[in-house]
């Protein structure tokens, strides 16, 4: 083609999403919310549906040579679960499509829906249909899920309100050193073929990287709580890129503390020490811990101020431009948001 | 890996599907139906929700070189269409995961959603959302579908009944003589690239293969006259393999007549005159032409007799084994599945 050509890496996966979203209009009067949030919202008559999807594709999002098919089978539904539990959902059905090459063996194929069913099971989610065809180089799988919520307890990004107080689940930071170590490992192994792979010490951070879990567990427990989060929205690209979401969706600015962002001390550590990177860095930008980031008002915090898995890193005020990270010295710092743009500059 | 190696290709797609069916239980009440038809079925009140999906791979379901992206972003919403009115739905919303290389520009991914939109129009669907990441190789689309449909209407694989009239829309076996054209100039111009494409006489299949249409208008008529059919299922791996479906899962045998087969007669010429094959194999094994098959109740055949775009190719009886194809000469030759197995041998 001799007609203009725009790189997608320039414009990126958000400003992508954001070219796809402006020539959308909603006609369907149980389409109740499309593009922006981490699930659609299907009208179903006293209940919301959710409807999500998720693709990963061989050499972007998963590498084979370290990335046992069970697992990946199972991070497959986990990150869609991931995203029905940021709508304050629960799934209940996924269908699959695999794109497989002529590589895969049956076999192979067993194993994969081994992990696939093992997340099924874990989240009571029903594995209801899919598509399975040839793919004319690697794997790709990709997963639609469904979930349920009474539609008065949909949570969107776009509720946080002034003086909410921000939540985080679990740690951060730890998948992303997982995937660093992983990656050291087999660059290691291309090297020295007879060196054996040394994981001992990073087990924790590989499993976070190999296998996340989706925190459901979070999403009942504020259930009987009696807590609807304001906003919520799960930590697929980096805390700085959800919170900048949640900021923008809500119209509203946000303040965290450096020393109030959870990371588990083997994370901190192996990112110090053995990579020589900064944990606060892989907190904020490293992705794929599929941890939630939630506000709630401040009249909830009195029932889970003592929760050992919700962290309090910050606060919501009113200057929507204005979003910090106030360091351990006390110096605020702009939040900014790399993610993780998987549209590489070739 | 030392372990059985055994090919999917040997086991082929349904064989697969089958493996996967086998070790896939039900736990939500919701989930009223998994896999095993054109889509799943969950419950939602009074009405039921379909959910299909289905994945495009290049190389495998298309080939750039002919296939412009407008066109098969339509075909990726309609295929999934297809499988909603198969079900006696009405699509509803959709979400769109694609998987980009770094050849494709913004401005592809324009044109592809130009197809998308122009396809959601056309069927009255959201796009509701999706996911796009970066492919390490060639485009795959995967489309997930939502439809909606009264509970007491959806139309299963499983309810052709003895002395049910076989009914087929449309005419088939033109999507597959399309690509062999396709195909054919495309082996022309890598022979010699000055040669200007030749497909004047047929543009007829050229379009039933590159932008097909699903068959909602006859879904649509079917509910104003009153009818459900008894089995439905959409033709996507050409008649013999649909019949054999609802023959199986129905429990009933299929008998149907060679000259009733509709097939168009430019379709009838090109296959006979200018590729040399026979027309009736085309339509029996060639696929993709997205029309309905179905079954309905004698008692309902006075309401569609006269419809121009219906054609009653056979009746339903009651030796499942027996799935016969009558010839023009009267010979009973049994109905096969060939289907269109892309795990190929390599």
């Amino acid at each position: 083609m001799t007609e203009k050509r725009s790189e997608i890496s320039q414009l990126g996966e958000f400003g992508l999403i954001e070219r796809i979203k402006g020539n959308v209009q909603l006609g369907n009067k149980t389409s109740l919310f499309g593009i922006g949030d981490d699930a659609a919202v299907i009208g179903a008559g006293d209940e919301s549906i959710l409807l999500c999807t998720d693709m990963l594709t061989e050499g972007v999002h998963f590498d084979l040579s370290y990335t046992p098919l069970q697992h990946l089978g199972y991070k497959a539904v986990v990150v869609n679960v991931s995203d029905i539990a940021a709508m304050n959902g629960r799934p209940e059905q996924i269908v699959v499509s695999l794109g497989l090459s002529n590589r895969f063996s049956v076999e192979a194929v067993d194993m994969l829906y081994e992990g696939i069913r093992a997340a099924c099971k874990n989240y009571n989610v029903d594995l209801v249909g899919g598509d399975t065809t040839s793919s004319a180089s690697g794997l790709v799988i990709s997963i639609a899920a469904l979930g349920r919520v009474n539609k008065n307890k949909v949570t969107y990004r776009s509720g946080a309100k002034v003086n909410d107080i921000v939540c985080v689940t679990g740690d951060l930071g730890g998948a992303y050193i997982g995937l660093q170590i992983l990656e050291r490992n087999k660059q290691e192994f291309l090297a020295n073929p007879e060196m054996k792979p040394q994981l001992e010490n990073f087990e924790y951070m590989v499993g976070r990287q190999l296998k996340p879990e989706a925190r459901m567990d979070i999403i009942f427990e504020l259930a009987e709580l009696g807590i609807q989060p304001t906003a919520m929205i799960d930590i697929s690209d980096g805390l700085a890129s959800e919170l900048l979401h949640i900021s923008k969706n809500s119209g509203v600015g946000i303040k965290i503390f450096e020393d109030k962002i959870p990371i588990d001390s083997k994370v901190y550590e192996t990112a110090a020490i053995e990579l020589n990177i900064d944990p606060v860095t892989c907190a904020l930008n490293g992705g794929e811990d599929y941890e939630l980031l939630f506000t709630i008002n401040q009249s909830d915090f009195e029932k889970i101020k003592n929760h050992q898995d919700i962290h309090f890193i910050g606060h919501v005020h009113d200057n929507a431009r204005q979003n910090l990270l106030i360091t351990k010295q006390g110096t605020p710092i702009p939040i900014q948001a790399q993610g993780w743009n998987h549209f590489r500059e070739t």
